[in-house]
C-alpha cells in the first residue's frame, strides 16, 4: 500500500503517517519524489483498512498495491484447480464443459425429457432452479424441494451431473444433498453467510459474478469458500449492468483471460443471462470459448414460449444441438475439446 | 403490455400472438400503425413474462408498459406512509431523521459514549454494525450478539432507537429481537430469504438500494416486504456503481424525488456510503435533504483513523454537530425541520 | 509513478525497469517490499505514457500517483477562478449564478419575451442553441447564424449576457462575436480541436461534462483551454450515463465538491439535461445549490409542450420563478447569496 | 409511439392528448386497458419529440416503439452492404478484414517497415495516427499532414488500403485527400459537423462507438453520413465505459450480433482500445471473429516499449502473427474466411 502525501504535506505530517502505519504493526518506508511524497507500506499479505491512513493530515490519496485476496490468486497456487464431478466431468482442464437445461425445473416429464435430449446433444451438466430469485414476489418461485428430487431423478436416468441454485444457508445444505454443484446466483455472490455454508458442504460451487462486481469482488467472494477450506469453486462471467438496453446486460467476455491471469480456478460463460435473447446464444456461446472460457451454462427449453421464467433467452433443444456443433469447431480451433457425451468413447 | 411486430409481419403472425395472450389468460387488442402494428395485451394486474411473447415470430420487442410492483406504489397507497419507532421518531411525516453512530460496534465503552454524544447533537436513531458484510474474508465481521447487546444498552441509556443490519434469515429474528429497525444491507437488497424474513419479524425494515439496483428493482425488492404484511419500509439511496473512482459510489440524489413520485415510502439517503469520503459527507448531507430526502444515515466515530471499519467516511463528532447544523438550516429552507433531539420539548 | 513488480520478477527485470526510466529521463527508485518490489520514478511533472513500463518483462501493474493536469489544479493556483461577465455577472464568486433560456432559439418573439421574463425572475445570463447538436439528423438543427443574432438581440433589450454552443472550430470564432460565454456541450467534450478554438478566442467558456467523462476527463479537457492562455473556464456537470431508465442521465452531484478540492475553476450544475423531468428540476436544482455549485444552467420554455427540442424538462416561467424562489432561501442557507436581478440594487 | 395515461386520467385529459398529437400532424388512437388507457401515436416515420407530450396533464410516459433511424436499418435494406477499397479489400463480405499498424505514425523508416510486416503477416489495411486526440494536451498530438504523407507512401510501397483519424471538418477533407477510408474516433462520434463533412468526402468512413453511445446512438450517428449520401459506413466497437478497472474499457461483442441483426452495414472489432492490454488482444481478437465481426483494427509496433503512445496495448509484430494464424482458424470455423494477403492468388 502507498501513502501519497499532498505537496504541501510538511515534514510532520509524514512522521505521523509513518507512526500511523508503526502503530499498526506494519513497516513504513518513506519515498520523497519531484513534487511530493509517498509513504510505502511494507510488510502486510492482504486486507489493510485505508481508512485508518486516509483520515490523516496531508495525505492525498492511498493506493492499494497488493489485492486483498489470497488463496485464489496465481501467486498461491500455479497451476489451474481441476474441479471433478461424480460423473467424470472435469471443470477447468483442456476440455470444455457444457452444463444445459431448463430455467427452472417445471415437472417430472419435462425435465427426464430435456435431460435426455441435452444429453444426447454433449451436455454433461444439468442445469434447472428449483428455488427461484424472482425481481418480483409475485412471479413463480420455483418447485423447491420436488424440484431437487426431479434433478436428481434425471441424474439417474441419465448420468447427467447436476447444478442447481440455492438461496440461503438452509439452502446451501439442501441442495447439497442432491446436487453435483451448489450454484450461487449473482444477487448472492456478496451474501456471506450463504458462501460460507456452501464452502462447509464441501461440495464444489458455481459462483456467478454479480451485477455490479468488479473482477477483484468477485475473486474476494470465492475467497470466502476457500476460507473455508473447499477448492472447488468454478466461476461464472453472466453480464454485469451497463447502460444499453438492446441485451439483458453486458457480457464481459475480456474478464475470461484477466480471470485466468489472476487466478487458478475455472471460469465459465452464462450467454443465455448475458444477452438474454435466444438469437444471441449461439454467437456469445462460440465468442465465449474463443475468449478461453472452460465451459457454458445454457438454458435450453422444449416450448421456450411456454417457458415459466427467462422463456425468451432459452434455447430449442435444435439450437442447442446447432450450438454444440460450431462450439466443437471452436474448441478445437484453439487446441481444446468439448467434453466428449457421456456413455460415449473416450477421446483420450 | 405491448407485443410490437416487426414491420415483416404477417396477419398470420399477429393472430398467433393474440391467440398466445388470451392462451395467458388475457386480452389482446391490435393497433394497426402506419409502420408496422402493435398488440396491447390487457387485463394483468402486475408481471407478465415476455418470454411467452418475444419468442413468437414476427414479434419485434415487448414493451412493458405497467409497472410490475403494487403495494409500494403511489397508485395502491396516496398518502405517505410514516413509519413510527418506540421512541417516537416518526420517518417519513414532515421532519427529517437522523440516524448516526459508527460504522460496527466496537465495544462498550465506545458505544456508550458515542451514542450519547449524537444524541446530544440531534440524532434519534444509533446505528452501529454487529453482524459486518465484508468483501474480504480476512476483515473485521462484528461483534455478532454482543455487538446486538451493546446496541440495546446503549438504546437504555439514551432513549435512542437503534438500526442495526441482519445478514441471513436466523439473523434477522435476533436482529428483530434487540434493534428498532432491521437493516437490509445493499449487497442483499435481492435477498429474497431475508427480505421475506424481515418481514414477517413485523419490526420497521430499513432496505438499502443494491449498487447496480433500478429504481424499480429497488421498489420490487421492498414489495416482498409488504407481501409479508410489514408496511413499516425505509427505502436508502447509498449509491450506485459508476466508472468514476473519486468517489467510492455514485449518489444517485435525483432517486429521491423519482420514488417519491412512484412510491408512498419514506426514502433517506447514506452520504457516507455514496462517498466514501468524509470531507464529501457534509456537502452530500445537505444536497440529499434539500433533494427531499426524509432522513439521514451516517457514519460518526470518536477517532475515526482507529475505526475498525470505513475510517475514512466517518465524521468526527465535531463534523456531525456541524453537517445537523447545515441540515437544519436547509430543512427549514424547504418548510421541514430536523426532527428535535430527543428529552428536549417537541417544536409543535 | 509508481512500477510495482510481480512477486516472480528477478533482479535482472528490476534493473531493466530502472534502466527504461532514466532512459526517459527521470529518476527511479527500487523500493523493496514484504511481498514485492516497486519502482517509484521520480521527477515528471505530468503525462508519463505508462506503455513504455507496462510491456516490461516481471513488470505486474503501473499506477499513476500525480494526476496529468496541471494548470486547472488547486495546486497550480490556490484561490477560486472568478469568470467576470460584461454585464458584471461574477462566477465563481460568493454569488450563486443562474442562467435560463430556451433549449432552443425558436424565434424573435419567443426569445424576446422569455429573456425579459427570466431576467424578472433573477436570471442574469440567457441560454439558448443557435447551433443544436442532435442525436438524429432528421431533427431540427438550430436557427444557426440567425439564431445568434436573435440572442444578441435580447441582450441588448435586457441586460442578460448569453450564452450559447458551438459545435465546431469555425463555430467557436461565429459565436465569440456574439455571444459573452462560449458553451462546449458534452457530446464535444474531448473535440480538441474545438477546446483549443474556443480557449484561443478569449472568451469565456462553460464547458459541459461528458456522459461517460470522469472528473479526470473533464479537468484535463479544461487544460486544453488553459493551455491557450484562457483561464475563463467554467465547469458544469449536467449528468453522466447509466443505467437507470427514470431519470435522462445520472446527476453526479458529488463531483461538485470533489471538482472544488481539485481544481480552481468554477463549477455549475444543469439539471435540466441530468434528470430530463419537468418535476425534478426544482428539487434538483436545490440539492446542487446545496452541494455548493456556483449556478445553475436550466431549461426554460412559455409554452414546453411545444418547444421545437427538450420540452420534457423545460420549466414553465412560473415554475422558475419558485426555483429561484427556493434556490435563494437555499443559497442564504449556506451563506451564499443569488446574484441579484440585473437593474437592482447591489446586495452589498 | 405510445403515451400512457396515469391510472388517474381523466376522458379531458385523454382528449387533450389526442388533439394535440392531431395538431402534430399524426394519427391518434386511444387504447383503454384494465389499468389505463394508452394512445398511439400513428404515421411517424423516425423522430417525434416526446417533450410535446410527456408535459401535458395525466401523461404517466411516453413509450418510443418505433427507431429513430431509417437508412442504417435493415428494415430500409436488407441486404450486407459491402464496402470496397482501392485494393480490392472488401468489408462486409463473407471474408474478414484485418487492419493493423502503430497507434501513431512515428517516421519514415518505422512505419515503411511495419508496413511490409504486417502486409506479409496479411493485413490488407494500414492503420496509423496522424492527428492524435489524446486526453491531455501535453500529450504527443502526432505528426499531422507530414504523418498522412508517411502514410501515403506506405500505401505506394506495399498496396495496403490506409485509414486515419480525421478530428475536425477540415481535417476530414485533408485526410480523404490521402486515405481509403476516414476515421471517426469515439470522443467524435457524436461530432455531427465532421459526421457530415466526412460524410460529403464520399470516402468510406469508419465510425468508431463513443465511450458512452447506446447501440441506437451509434446507428444513428451512422445516419448523418448515410443522410449525406455516403453508404460506405463501417461501425466499429471498440469498448464502452465501465466500472472495472483491469481492462481499459469494457469490450461489448453482443453489439456485433445486435448491430447485425439492426443495420445492414458491416461492423468490425478493436481488441486493442476494447482491452488496452497486449495480453488479452489475442484472445478477444478471437473472440470478436467468433462473434460474428467483419473484421479487427489492432495496434502493432515494432517495439511497443518505445512507442509514442498507447505502447501497452500494441501487439508485437510476432504476436500479430499469431493472432492472423488463430483468427484465420477461428474464422473457418465459422464458415468465413481471412481476406488473403495482398498479392497473393485469389481464393476464389
Amino acid at each position: 500500500m502507498l501513502v501519497v502525501m499532498k505537496h504541501s504535506a510538511s515534514a510532520e505530517h509524514i512522521r505521523a503517517v509513518v507512526a500511523a502505519i508503526k502503530d499498526m504493526g506494519y513497516g513504513a518506508r518513506p519515498i520523497p519524489g519531484g513534487q511530493r511524497t509517498a509513504v510505502g507500506l511494507i510488510g502486510n499479505d492482504g486486507a489493510v483498512d485505508s481508512g485508518l491512513l486516509l483520515g490523516l493530515d496531508g495525505v492525498l490519496e492511498v493506493i492499494p498495491v497488493t489485492h486483498p485476496y489470497k488463496q485464489v490468486s496465481r501467486e498461491w497456487r500455479e497451476t489451474n484447480t481441476v474441479v471433478t464431478l461424480a460423473n467424470g466431468t472435469r471443470i477447468g482442464g483442456s476440455e470444455v464443459v457444457v452444463m444445459a437445461g431448463p430455467c427452472a425445473v417445471e415437472g417430472e416429464a419435462e425435465i427426464l425429457e430435456l435431460a435426455q435430449k441435452v444429453k444426447d446433444m454433449g451436455a454433461t451438466v444439468l442445469r434447472g432452479g428449483a428455488f427461484k430469485p424472482r425481481s418480483s414476489p409475485y412471479a413463480f418461485q420455483g418447485l423447491g424441494r420436488e424440484g431437487l428430487e426431479l434433478l436428481a431423478r434425471a441424474r439417474e436416468q441419465t448420468g447427467l451431473a447436476v447444478v442447481t441454485e440455492a438461496l440461503d444457508p438452509e439452502g446451501a445444505d439442501l441442495v447439497a444433498e442432491y446436487a453435483d454443484i451448489i450454484q450461487i446466483g449473482a444477487r448472492n455472490m456478496q451474501n456471506y453467510p450463504l458462501l460460507r455454508r456452501a464452502g462447509r458442504t464441501g461440495k464444489p460451487v458455481l459462483l456467478k459474478r454479480g451485477l455490479a462486481a468488479t473482477i477483484d469482488e468477485l475473486l474476494l467472494a470465492a475467497e470466502y469458500i476457500l476460507a473455508e477450506g473447499n477448492d472447488d469453486v468454478i466461476l461464472c462471467e453472466r453480464g454485469i449492468r451497463s447502460f444499453d438496453t438492446h441485451t439483458r446486460n453486458l457480457f464481459d467476455l475480456a474478464a475470461i483471460p484477466v480471470v485466468k491471469s489472476l487466478s487458478h480456478l475455472p471460469i465459465i460463460a452464462d450467454p443465455s443471462h448475458a444477452t438474454g435473447l435466444r438469437a444471441k446464444v449461439i454467437p456469445m456461446a462460440r465468442a465465449a470459448i474463443a475468449a478461453g472460457a472452460d465451459g457454458l451454462i445454457v438454458e435450453v427449453h422444449q416450448d421456450p414460449p411456454r417457458a415459466m421464467s427467462d422463456g425468451a433467452q432459452s434455447l430449442y433443444p435444435e439450437q442447442f444441438r446447432e450450438m454444440m456443433e460450431q462450439i466443437t469447431v471452436i474448441a478445437r480451433a484453439i487446441g481444446r475439446d468439448v467434453t466428449p457425451p457421456l456413455g460415449s468413447a473416450p477421446t483420450g
